[in-house]
């Protein structure tokens, strides 16, 4: 029934994989020293998605979210993801 | 002594604040239909940072990073950040 469906919050990670050649990472570093800062280094920028699942229970909105994670968040030939689950969504205020 | 000097490998989450218009968002949730999926809403896109900091503690490591996640990676008018501390860095690999 659908009153059985609840709303599941999740964060995707997505990051350039190691080998990769990573110009905003390395675009950061080069900009370290002008800030002062010299103990900082493998620096890797990607990207962060969050968003709210309505499913039965939390294994299928996560298949929901592995599938957008694979075709539409991330390239996975030069990108990683992984999948967090932030919890039951708030009633109010995440549904933007 | 420099010798007491240890790595940590940290992670910033940057995500739109809520209210704030976020284009990258409203980009994702409109190709969803295109993929037979009607059951996410809430979509938003940020960046992550990931990050080693060489310090003397974790505590200071982290305030390292706060000062950046503050000056170089977010803009704090338009985003919120949160740093999580993602352990110590492994000898190898990650320093890019």
């Amino acid at each position: 029934m659908s009153d059985a469906v609840r709303d599941f919050r999740f964060a995707v990670n997505v990051t350039p994989r190691e080998g990769i050649l990573d110009p905003q990472g390395r675009a950061v570093e080069q900009s370290l020293p002008h800030l002062d800062v010299h103990n900082v280094s493998g620096v890797r920028v990607g990207r962060r998605v969050e968003l709210t699942v309505s499913a039965a229970d939390e294994a299928a909105a996560r298949a929901v979210v592995e599938r957008l994670a694979h075709e539409l968040f991330s390239n996975p030939l030069i990108e990683a993801f992984e999948v967090v689950a932030l919890g039951p969504a708030a009633a109010a205020g995440v549904r933007a």
